[in-house]
């Protein structure tokens, strides 16, 4: 579901001088196991399963969906593995009725369709695809003046603001990016707007970036973006019933009481569709910033281009099938190591999912292959393809939920994939696994370099730093950094309900393409400009099985606490940075006005409004978020002094050990969860609540300061210090344990 | 001729608390004229001689073009000034033949035309336009693949070498912007190519900027940048004469040995007619910074694109007519104040230039009318109309080439102008002139904002300050500063090849357009999207008006060096950093090649040639730059100290101290010139050898950096310090005369 993999924030690798952590003295036979596991990951098998589940659409509710489930269940019994089907009842909206018509200064009906093309036989698929919409969008007949919102996130309603522009009663229309598309309608909806249409600009997603498919890979002008525009900040999984699993007899919420459906009804359009609309809007010039790649004169209006825009959804129930496979473990069967990626697609979805979706199906069978052979893992490994991942991470959430106390106690990590391709391996996550992941990435071969995949994300890297400081580091610091979670993958339960460590990864970032939820993501597509060899298929199968099985066979979990202090030692920097920037920033702005900066520079042909005088940012008391990283970071030392003693492995210590070590990521939960969003329990990261997908790290304190809640901040700042606190007390019981 | 109005180089302000600078004691009857010569500026007569001059095409040769001169030498004698036209004879090649026309892998013929448009009826004057062309292509008949190269400067060439494409025997495709155009044919030609066209890319000059004309103010679909492509870095004026004046009976060079034609066939085009061009060319993706706003999928090729283009010119003769106007100096009548504006145009020119000259002639009417009251300046004030500006500085050059030796005995000072319109005092030059820019800049008031054009300006450049360090400067430091000047207007000869203090000015900045060298730059235009009420216009001539009246009856010329001495104090620091900046990315590129940075991030789909080693970037000796600056800088604040005493002013000194002080500027010349270019004698500023227009300070020492001359920099930076050394040596003396 997330789009587009992110490289710089990410990772990797320096060999291992000690052997495997978590494996004392002779890690042979774990090296062994794993070898053995790598060797038999085969590209062709890989691209197979592509094939396979892509032939045709399968989107959650599809028989093809169902179809493509069973299929998985079946393979995975027959490789060895405990499958089964779990299936849930959730609500999934599909279009009934959808009209968007420019009614003035000229007449435009919008096609709402995608083109099959020649050569692609899976995109005249036409019967079985899902028509262009955005999930979760509420019915509604509106008719109303246009204005163009830019990418629609609160600061460019500040600026319209500015252009004295009110949306109030109007139809905005904004492009993809910058933000998940949820919080598009979700801020329109907020000024007052009466319905939102999403389009995809050729700037950011068309023919700028490259030729448009099929002759290259990327959107075409009647390509569109579908996706689910529910206000997944406040809960992801069903809308009818957050926090618990959507089963059958589940108490569910009436629809009108679900508060994740959008405020204003929502429609993704093409920049074909899209391209009259902004030629008919007149009014100011939209600022520099805002236009985009279409050959007109980008303006925001309001008007004279006014539309009609009704949409009609069939708001019914339907299952939700999740693939779960066990290889049960034989010294802890009750610590569970879980790797998933999801199955439904939006249409074909051979790069998102089935990529990702692929590899683990081929995890799964080697995995599968070294049970045959009368091996068995010490934990018990799980492995998941989630149905409804699309919609709102539907699959995911409902059996997170319904299993929440027994992943709490049990849960060692969830490993999550989704979509693959040509490039570089980006990973992130819990902050405690980056050293193993490190580890791992240093032991995968990049298949087009011959060079360890960590080692290629480290020289990228270093070639994407910005500055001096961060280059040094990128050459220097012992572990490439992973990045921090936020959303858009089936991540978000795990991390961010239950506390359970967590990491996602993929190889991305060469070559590119602009097929992201719409037909042509297929595998002619895929075959053509991603990773048509599979061989960064068999990396990601690799990468994900060595993490497993270290994870599954470590004597000690692989936890190294001392990279997670690091971590939120930086954070919590940052807050102060931020803290202190807005507070100039405010300081600078009220000295202009006073010398009269704004005034002199205005247009008088183009008059803005006043900028006002906001109160000065205050100070905060950051010393008990400084006090609890210092706490962290004390106690993250103990245990790494703790665990390089010789008696560190007793094994009559281990399982209590483990136990808190797993504990460690529970303890950054509070039960009341974030401000404004409970289910959101995490407060070390959590999706931003005007961003969507992108992280927000100590998301309590940063969101106050950067949304002016200022008399919320100390009070976030104590709460957010107490579950640092929290940690770093599990870190430091462990490490006493430990010492003999 | 010079392009759009840059406004963050700019400047000015702060209320005098001492009287004029220059005038001891009261300075009451001073300003007495000053209001009297303000208060007559009138923006109805500036309109006036705007629609006039401008009512049909006037370039150089043209009958229009002689007409128009002879109009002013007549209103500026009934005014009472003493004027005349001098002529001379140039080289102004004109179309005979254009074709351009795709002749695979599909066919197309450029239309190469400006279409008139409705409402506008200069844009209809059809038989005395010039077409669309560039002055001093020469003649070709060339096909061949098309090659992209962006905006056609020295580092496109490298990324293109990265690419693995040659242009060798190919036609490139630039665009225009980011230099002179002139560099453009000029780099094409030293890399192999055979042909080059110029297109403005709507990105940068069309739509994208705003509604096209005429419903709104910017370059339309078949709009064309005319312009010189002479290589004047080498030397400006005819270029049959370099050096000497072109009178009749001149020595001229063969034109097989001008230096300044260009060495390839050159055409500009619309990007109406470049749009097929684009879309027919393949290979390797653009890379991104080159793409531009046309709606296609930018390639760099080369081919399969083929253009066949040829050009055949009338290499004919023209008079060049300067109109020149004189009011005698009452004291000193050989101490000369000069202010000029190029009145010939490519076509209309309502904005470049009459805009500015309608000023220039308001100045003059304004003037006149306080001599026929019996005031006569103390210095004589010469008022030029230059013709031949736009195809290469004709008409200035020429008259500068044969007084050369008048003016570097009498000139005081030479202000220049040009285009004018809305917005903020612009204003470059000599740095000894910044302290009296600022004074003028606090008396003038700006016509929308009600405050001194200084202060508004000033206001601009906080809002514009890019550090903390900008902003502190902009808001603390005494004078804002003036930039620098390279080239792209009339004040490159005073300046660069005689030594004359310079300042060239004007208003702009506010709304925009896109009409510069094109059938629209008309009076229609100018009076919808410009400054239609000429109340800039009445600023700018308040403004010349004002300079001029002060440095022509100023006691004491009005010079401050130690506003000169702290700018070239902030040059060498720069060309301290510029080496260590060089020498640091060279190490870190070596760095990079031996960690294989660059081989693990080349996507194999698209191979790059091999970043190879450069030897490491030598030391250089800069102290004595170093010691040149301090030596400026105490010989200014001498100069300044002697300038307070009460006893500064006597009579029996000023004539000597003046002609001291005139003489500083001249010091910054060394007779054989800068390297590869002789007729550029100015060591401090000049025109970039690559870029143009843009300035480049310092130019011996800062071009044998940027250009790898290691070898060359340690005797250019003694051949600068030496000049810098004379300077100071002038100003000392003039400071020990001052002294009783």
């Amino acid at each position: 579901m997330k789009n587009r993999f992110r490289v710089p924030a990410v990772l990797l690798l320096l060999p291992l001088l000690f052997g495997l952590r978590g494996f004392p003295g002779d890690a042979a036979s774990q090296k062994e196991i794993e070898r053995r596991y790598a060797a038999a990951i085969d590209p062709a098998s890989i691209r197979e399963f592509d094939r396979l589940l892509s032939a045709e659409p399968h989107h959650i509710g599809s028989a093809r969906g169902e179809e493509n489930a069973r299929w998985m269940v079946a393979r995975l019994r027959e490789w060895g593995l405990d499958a089964r089907l779990e299936t849930f009842d959730v609500l999934f909206p599909t279009p009934r009725e959808r009209l968007l018509e420019l009614v003035a200064p000229t007449r435009f009906r919008a096609s709402l369709a995608e083109t099959p093309v020649e050569g692609d036989p899976t995109s005249a698929q036409t019967a079985g695809q899902l028509p262009t919409y955005n999930a979760y969008s509420i019915d509604g007949d509106v008719t109303a003046p246009l204005v163009y919102v830019n990418y629609g996130l609160p600061a460019d309603y500040e600026r319209l603001e500015r252009m004295k522009i009110d949306v109030r009663g109007k139809i905005v229309l904004a492009r993809y990016g910058a933000s998940w598309r949820g919080i598009k309608p979700k801020v329109a909806a907020e000024h007052g707007a009466v319905g939102c249409l999403i389009y995809s600009d050729p700037r950011d997603d068309g023919y700028f970036e490259g030729d448009v498919y099929p002759l290259g890979a990327y959107r075409p002008e009647q390509g569109v973006q579908r996706g689910s525009v529910a206000d997944m900040p406040l809960y992801p999984g069903d809308p009818l019933t957050p926090g618990v699993g959507a089963t059958r007899d589940a108490r569910r919420l009436d629809r009108k009481d679900a508060r994740t459906l959008t405020k204003i009804p929502v429609l993704p359009i093409s920049y074909g569709d899209a391209r009259p609309l902004l030629a008919a809007l007149g009014g100011r010039t939209a600022p520099r910033e805002w236009r985009g790649g279409l050959p007109v004169s980008y303006h925001v209006g309001p008007g004279p281009a006014t539309v009609h825009l009704k949409l009609a959804f069939d708001w019914k129930m339907v299952p939700a099938h999740d693939v779960i496979a066990r290889i049960e473990g034989s010294v802890w069967p009750d610590e569970w190591v879980i790797h998933g990626n999801h199955h439904d697609a939006w249409v074909n979805g051979a790069s998102d999912p089935v990529s990702g979706l692929a590899a683990l199906l081929e995890e799964a069978r080697s995995l599968g292959a070294l049970v045959k052979t009368g091996w068995r893992p010490k934990r018990t490994i799980i492995l998941c393809a989630w149905d409804g991942e699309e919609p709102g991470l539907l699959g995911s959430t409902e059996w997170v939920e319904t299993h929440a106390e027994e992943l709490t106690a049990k849960a060692v990590a969830y490993i999550n994939t989704d979509s693959n391709g040509r490039g570089y391996l980006g990973v992130g996550g819990s902050h405690g696994l980056e050293s193993l992941v490190n580890e791992v990435a240093g032991d995968v071969e990049d298949p087009e370099k011959k060079i360890p995949v960590g080692k290629r994300a480290r020289l990228r890297q270093i070639e994407d730093s910005k500055t001096a400081d961060e280059r040094r580091e990128a050459r220097e610091r012992r572990n490439m950094r992973i990045s921090a979670l936020g959303s858009g993958s089936d991540f978000t339960p795990f991390l961010q309900h239950l506390g359970i460590a967590s990491l996602n990864l993929g190889y991305g970032g060469e070559g590119g393409g602009g097929v992201y939820h719409s037909i042509y993501d297929d595998f002619s597509w895929y075959s053509r400009f991603s990773d048509g060899e599979f061989v960064y298929g068999r990396a990601l199968a690799q990468t994900t099985g060595l993490l497993t099985l270290r994870l599954a066979n470590a004597d000690l979990l692989p936890f190294d606490f001392t990279s997670l202090a690091d971590t939120v030692g930086t954070y919590v920097k940052e807050l102060r940075t931020l803290a202190a920037d807005r507070r100039e920033a405010n300081e600078e702005k009220t000295r202009r006005i006073d010398e009269g900066v704004f005034a002199a520079l205005e247009d008088p042909r183009e008059p803005l409004a006043a900028e006002t005088r906001e109160p000065a940012v205050p100070y905060f008391d950051f010393s008990p978020l400084e006090n609890a990283s210092e706490n962290l970071r004390r106690a993250a030392r103990e245990f790494e002094r703790a665990s390089e003693s010789k008696t560190a492995y007793e094994p009559a210590r281990l399982a209590a050990v483990n136990a808190l070590i797993r504990s460690v990521e529970r303890g950054m939960l509070r039960p009341e969860g974030l401000p404004r969003r409970p289910w959101f329990k995490h407060f070390l990261y959590a999706p931003g609540f005007y961003t969507g997908y992108d992280v927000k790290t100590l998301p309590a304190v940063r969101e106050a300061i950067e949304e002016k809640q200022w008399s919320d901040v100390n009070r976030e700042i104590a709460r957010t210090a107490a579950t640092i606190d929290v940690c770093a007390g599990r870190i430091r019981e462990a490490a006493k344990r430990l010492t003999p």
